[in-house]
């Protein structure tokens, strides 16, 4: 008779710990990232709420080697495009946003940065969230390299590609930042 | 000898399917729901990455009956709270913001909300996020009800508990929100 021992985590565990898993990830293999990975990537991107339900984003990918040294002088925190081998500029999009609290496309889009962010943790890639929007220097420099319509605004660029070393995500938990039924 | 067919997904797969599942809930059964899930969703929540890693958030966790039922009237959208069993504020901490670009704290805390949001979805459970931020009406009456510090600003909250319906997640997958390296 052979006995066979299977541990198995649960669907539960598994997402779980891939939230606290993720990193950021700022150092990569020459390895290019598979193009359906970045479709799964930019999928998830779209799954994320929004404000009416108005998904006021767009995804301009890139992995053209020419855009990422481009990105790589961007500014003083866009070194990580020396290595990195794909990047995604998530946009907003200012005809879908909503009149006296226009600012939702804000929070519309860092939940789509985020999703995407975890999707690159559970495909085994790393990236990184470089900010861009309100800082007028770095999205009019987006806007102006892509040619993006003027209601297209560059808001975050995520830098990705298959990490080179073994990093490991911090433990940020923190209990004086949770009040429980009064502050 | 007998033989197993065992179907296993990866951890990739179920990684992706939860971001993809995640829906907005807005009707629960009366099971409340149970206090280490709470705590593993606020554990999401503090994962969030954030700028400068400053993790400039708060949370407030709430499942008394009275402040369930002060959530119901708080605006035109919030009525989900006649049947949610907890709730979830997520406050900025303005001490820890960056001088010049002090909103990204809002990136910061829709990370951190978006995080919520998978961990509930992960442990079967089901929330929805209500924009708080900037309206000021709506984030004067939070701050005045908690009596909450001058520093901290409450950003979103979150109605969650049991789901008392089988909602399915919406497909918005539209590859005309898909540039490759060109707008």
């Amino acid at each position: 008779m052979k006995l066979f021992l299977v541990i198995v985590m649960d669907d539960t565990e598994i997402n779980l710990n891939n939230i606290l898993n993720r990193k950021s990830v700022r150092n990569f293999t020459d390895e290019k990232v598979d193009k359906n990975d970045l479709l799964k990537i930019i999928k998830a991107g779209m799954s994320a709420p929004s404000a009416l339900n108005l998904q006021p984003w767009e995804f301009l990918i890139f992995d053209n080697h020419e855009i990422i040294e481009w990105m790589v002088d961007l500014h003083d925190y866009s070194k990580m495009f020396k290595t990195a081998t794909a990047g995604i500029v998530v946009c907003g999009n200012m005809e879908k946003t909503i009149e006296g609290v226009e600012e939702f496309w804000i929070q519309d889009c860092s939940a789509a940065t985020e999703n995407i962010l975890l999707a690159i943790e559970s495909l085994n890639l790393g990236g990184v969230w470089l900010g861009i929007y309100p800082i007028e220097n770095r999205y009019q420099k987006i806007s102006n390299y892509f040619k993006l319509p003027e209601n297209i605004i560059p808001f975050a660029v995520i830098a990705l590609g298959h990490p080179s070393n073994n990093e490991k995500s911090k433990d940020k938990w923190d209990d004086k930042k949770l009040h429980w039924n009064k502050w």
